[in-house]
């Protein structure tokens, strides 16, 4: 970047030194305030043993960093007039966070009830890590975040998700050095290679080295600092070094720090935004070194704790308890000086306030950190002109994601100037039949380019990272600031994020119960390159269980869709592209797949969830003889053929064909939203009559979602078994007994009396298994018998 | 490093070269060979349809760099007689490696049927990713690895692991620029900081930069080359840069910097051995950058595959049905002059062998990639040197993991010589309150020290860093060269690892059925600071489906136990540190928990793995009214002072409590090893009385596991529903209703005809509740008749 044309921010004043510090004083004391005190907040009286909590949780350590970062970014955005949301890594420090809000008055204008005075600090202390009260970290109880810093790695990921599409957006993101060591943060720094300058806001990383952890010293504290900077030099950045021990040489140094790199963001900006685009950017990154409960307790019992991991923490754990540990909590709080900060009614002197700055541009109440505010419906176009023609029932094949591709790229088209609308996946795109979005727009890229490369664009808006841990934490940004998103992932791999989206979950869960956090949109994902085809890879792609996962989480949050074909995946994405406030999971294939249902009729079936498949079933009079039941495209598929050879060899049986795309139809009402009412079950599936459910993934996640029913006895569960390899797609069901003469073999077994009267159906059954087997391990392809079968044949 | 001291190796003759590359083309023919070829291997007649396999699958993009690595190892083992082996993180690129181990003669060794010669390669080609033969990657039926490249990210972890005290030993470690994206691999380069270059093994990493993914470029491959070699060096490596297109020059080149590696790796070596240590070694990597899909056809159709995206997986996808592929596909294989490298049985000649090691020494046959070979049992000490007194039930306190750590300490002790045992965790040793190991060893540590720091220790044998992923990696990679070791973490965040633990799982499970595989020591997880008390932090922390996870794969392998108290911990530690081939999961808290059971009773009982307390129950005859079961230590506990409730409020009802430690006892016996029979589960729950489950984890798992039963539809199961924030321990059981209150609500509302009677003790069960919310909102601590509970009290 061009420094010569950079001019020197002018150095603070004492003056301004003296305010900064004085709201950082004011914080600190709030903080700590917060883990100890429910009474006598502003030590109007001497300390008492009746004025501390009995029970001391949360975490005091990182609190001063965090409050630091929150004083110098108020004087910034106040000086710049910036539009900047912060997102705490180390947000486990609640009580920073919490104190940074409660002193820029959003805390209280969100929450009348802790208002910033005397009542309200006094509120604000009793309440934090207390029964009833709020949690400890950062959460979605707390103004102006959208980061829970509970379990740490993704702080930097959300950031960049917030900056995306953006483009007057700062983000600063403080990443914790304990943090630092996992492996999603270190993969999100690679982030620079695809934020784009033009469309695209900044991200500002705080790298915060308070030295330790729990219990050890920090691996980047303990990186010489050549290395350190070579480090972030490797990940692109520019490094701004900070450090210290004296308050006033850190908040000038600091104050630098931040005039230097957002000069440098804008100016980088600003040279992208008229057409003067470097190669990459070089975004700068600060690294920021205080000590660890800095200006907390130096020593306790004689051991140091100030500036070490002791101080992680409770620094002083036996307040209530001990008179030495009392006074040292007293002579700490009032080293604050708190009658200097805070008046007569406890409300902050105006000196405190200083650089806080005004309206929704103070970080408590930036509504892209309560990013519903701000989001628009998605463009949706009418179905009808994406569905495949269905003239009837499984006479024709397409592959469903290719179908949704098309409908993917219209939305990216709709969305080409609003640009609020992203597909993310890890470089599964085209491998997944998406491409069509390619037509539209290409992958964002800042890196390198080669003449031979295909779809790059500095401005694209589809992100593929070898990283379901980047896409993931990128996409919650995305949606967490108002936007609307998709991922797309390799059915297996999306346990990779099986924490993240416990967090987000959790996240969604909680927001939900806040009035005043509005409805984001949902965060989807399409789980396509599914268990039953891993033709290319083999038993380590092969895992249904992500359905599992999520199902475990609150019903409120989670939906999970298994549309058989093309059309219910277009209605079932067009359902889920719609919604708010959910987590869904669609589970679908991308190789060609039976089309069975028209758009009409996969519009009915899918807002049904779940129904019965006249035209592919045998009972006339409403009593079959056994249900069919499906979830799943290659299930259905299994199904289907199954119910062929049962209209072939026992032409008097009643067979019903239930299909089920929303599997949390199957729990009871009571349970989920979605829940079958007994009487609605019931009509689907019998009380009494033999149900063989062929589904996609573990089949005892079946019977969890239905122990309850009354005809929960007679359901046998077919599924994934974990019996895998690289094979054919036939084998693949054969393996885990989910394929068609098996079904079969199932049904005679299982209607009462047809076992002796159908030996001969079932043996040729069991034949045409051995047959498989025989033929495949000498052709290496599935029998002709399979491989072209169709519906109707 | 002491440059000055380290002679130049010898440039390699032309005659080397001709070799090395005799090596390199006949394993590039046999991997384009599996892919493509089901008879004609050696092309004695010319290249016809039926030759080609029905179904193309694998990658080739990949194989040609594997393949070289291959080649090149083998010549410096020989040089050298090193004892090493090769972490193939590029493992899709299956063919490389086997084409490896048949050159090498490990192949034909371990599958006789696949011998070197004409007929063995004809087989080796068909079965590769044919029905009934290999998979398309690296797996446990290849020789030689322990590492899976299916799931990319873990493979320069397991290096590490693997190279754990193993100080001869040189673990090789190729990682490919698009698994480098992930987090897990970005993670791992900080490993570095963890390598003890005096008793551990050398990891050398070889940076495969072949610049493309499935679609994309790779973020590494498209860094400028100084920003690339600064991040390399802020990992604290000395990166050395290899590339090229033409393989005389590449040979040349890579061989000179496999020389000087290994000559800095010994020297590093040699003066940290002889006590001549620098804070920390400056390890080498290897940067390779090579064409994906080299030596495979530059164009096809007259757009560019080498070197592009394109060579990812079949370069030649057509080749059964449209000639010209076929003949450009018989070109392609003629290229490497098989002729010259094979004799006419095909055997390869002895240039082609020229560079192969021999017996173990052979990366195909080095027992370290094959641990099990390696095992020696673990000493454990006798139990009763640990166990805590219990002269009656919960008439004392300990907390388990303590126990725990006392036993761990000594098995820490009593391999410090051997060094065949290690603990990993996310820093939360301490924290998990195993910190009676640091009297005996300290945390692995190789950065920077301070005075202020504990612990640390340079030979260390505790592993903490602050990602799951690494610690899982780490120890995966010690456990399958054969050693032991413990995994202790948060409950929630084990979650983290679903993933990884399912590749792991996948990979036992495959290798116990292969009979040259020996079993190695069981991964065990202590899950502690589990979801009911995570006092410090809140709902974020809250999470038990771990357990969940982990049973939904092959029983054959995962073990779950939650042991009620100090001495069933130490007596399921016991069991799981002596175990091989499992996952086991062990659930146990860290904080004060009643002692129920005796040393031997707990061993007795830990046998059974569930059973009934009579002393806690007032069933006399047999046949109780109600069963109250529990399983884990927060709801057993309610469940006895339930009982106490129950014995004091209804002492005429007979009550049965059975403790259950290991979940899989409830599975049907035909689907788990440790299922029990419908005998022994009637036995013990009945058929037809009320069940009231108070269970650790999500309720519905119980349910899962259990549908089949007779009494299944008296089972009624409590458990965390999802219900959490930062509160009091009591306030957690209560919100999800697994409160002994509750508990006793449940058995009234149950047992038949109790209702009306017993209505004056429900009233009382939920005034105790109601009195319950308010005191906590007052006092913010538990009612003392809640924390000052005690059995028998």
């Amino acid at each position: 970047m061009a420094k010569a044309t950079r001019p020197e921010a002018p150095a603070l004043t004492d003056e301004e030194v003296r305010a900064l510090d004085a709201h950082w004083r004011a914080a600190n004391y709030l903080a700590a305030g917060q883990i100890y005190l429910m009474s006598n907040p502003l030590l109007t009286e001497p300390l008492a043993p009746e004025h501390i909590k009995p029970r001391l949780l949360g975490h005091w350590g990182t609190s001063p960093g965090l409050n630091l970062v929150y004083t110098h970014l108020n004087r910034v955005i106040r000086a710049r007039d910036l539009n900047a949301i912060c997102v705490w890594g180390p947000g486990h420090g609640g009580p920073a966070v919490l104190a940074g809000s409660w002193l820029d008055g959003s805390y209280g204008e969100i929450y009348p009830d802790v208002p910033r005075d005397a009542s309200g600090m006094e509120r604000l202390f009793r309440q934090f890590s207390f029964p009833g009260g709020v949690p400890s970290h950062v959460a979605p109880q707390t103004p102006g975040s959208l980061h829970e810093g509970g379990e740490l790695g993704y702080s930097l990921a959300h950031a960049y998700g917030a900056a995306f599409d953006n483009p007057d957006l700062l983000v600063a993101c403080v990443i914790g050095d304990g943090e630092a060591e996992t492996g999603p943060l270190a993969a999100s720094w690679h982030s620079t290679a695809f934020l784009d300058p033009v469309h695209d806001g900044a991200v500002l990383p705080i790298l915060h080295l308070n030295g330790y952890k729990i219990a050890n010293p920090t691996v980047l504290s303990r990186l010489p600092d050549a290395e350190l900077d070579a480090l972030l030099r490797g990940f692109g950045h520019e490094p701004v070094h900070v450090g210290g021990h004296d308050p006033g040489t850190v908040h000038r140094a600091l104050a630098r720090a931040f005039d230097d790199t957002l000069d440098r963001i804008a100016l980088a900006q600003r040279a992208a935004r008229e057409g003067n685009v470097p190669e990459r950017v070089r975004w700068p990154v600060i690294v920021l070194r205080t000590p660890k409960g800095w200006t907390g307790p130096a020593e306790v019992d004689g051991v140091p704790v100030e500036g070490t991991w002791r101080a992680h923490q409770v620094p002083l754990p036996a307040v209530r308890e001990n008179p030495a540990h009392l006074r040292q909590l007293e002579r700490w709080l009032r080293s604050y000086r708190p009658e200097e900060l805070f008046d007569g009614d406890g409300r902050p002197v105006p000196e405190v306030l200083g650089c806080v700055p005004e309206g929704p541009r103070r970080l408590g109440a930036n509504p892209h950190a309560n990013g519903g505010l701000l989001t628009r419906d998605l463009p949706l176009p009418p179905l009808d002109t994406f569905a495949v023609r269905v003239e009837r029932p499984g006479a024709t094949l397409h592959e469903p994601t290719r179908v949704l591709g098309d409908l993917l790229a219209r939305v990216m088209h709709d969305t080409g100037t609003r640009r609020c609308f992203r597909l993310v996946g890890p470089d599964e795109t085209a491998s997944n039949r998406l491409d069509a979005v390619f037509d539209v727009t290409g992958k964002a890229w800042q890196a390198g380019r080669l003449p031979t490369d295909e779809h790059l664009e500095r401005h694209g808006r589809v992100m593929e990272v070898l990283s379901e841990h980047l896409c993931q934490g990128w996409l919650e940004g995305y949606l967490l600031t108002g936007r609307h998103g998709l991922f797309s992932c390799y059915e297996a791999f999306a346990h990779i994020v099986d924490s993240m989206v416990n967090q987000h979950i959790k996240w969604l869960r909680t927001a939900r119960e806040l009035p005043w956090r509005a409805p984001v949109p949902s965060l989807n994902y399409l789980l396509t390159s599914h268990v039953w085809r891993q033709d290319h890879n083999g038993f380590s792609h092969q895992d249904p269980g992500f359905v599992d996962h999520v199902l475990n989480k609150s019903p409120e949050v989670v939906r999970v869709y298994l549309p058989p074909d093309a059309n219910t995946l277009l209605s079932v994405a067009d359902h889920v592209l719609r919604s708010r406030d959910y987590v869904n999971v669609v589970v679908a294939g991308k190789q060609p797949c039976f089309d069975w249902l028209t758009m009409d009729e996969a519009r009915a079936h899918c807002a049904r969830g779940a129904g019965i498949w006249e035209w592919a079933g045998t009972e006339r009079d409403g009593a079959p003889d056994v249900v069919l039941a499906c979830a799943g495209d290659v299930p259905t598929q299994e199904v289907l053929a199954a119910a062929q050879l049962l209209r072939r060899y026992l032409p008097d049986l009643a067979v019903r064909v239930v299909n089920v795309v929303d599997m949390t139809r199957l729990m009871p009402h009571e349970e989920h939203p979605h829940g079958m009412t007994d009487f609605e079950y019931d009509g689907l599936f019998t009380t009494d009559r033999p149900v063989i459910f062929a589904y996609h993934g573990y089949p005892w996640l079946v019977h969890r979602l239905a122990y309850r029913r009354t005809g929960h006895r007679n359901l046998h569960v077919r599924g994934y078994k974990e019996s895998g390899t690289t094979t054919t797609p036939f084998d693949m069901v054969v393996r885990n007994d989910l394929d068609r003469y098996r079904l079969v073999m199932d049904v005679i077994d299982r209607v009462p009396g047809l076992a002796v009267r159908s030996a001969s159906v079932r043996q040729a059954m069991a034949d045409a298994r051995s047959r498989h087997r025989v033929w495949i391990t000498e052709h290496g392809t599935d029998m002709p018998e399979v491989s072209g079968w169709a519906w109707g044949g």
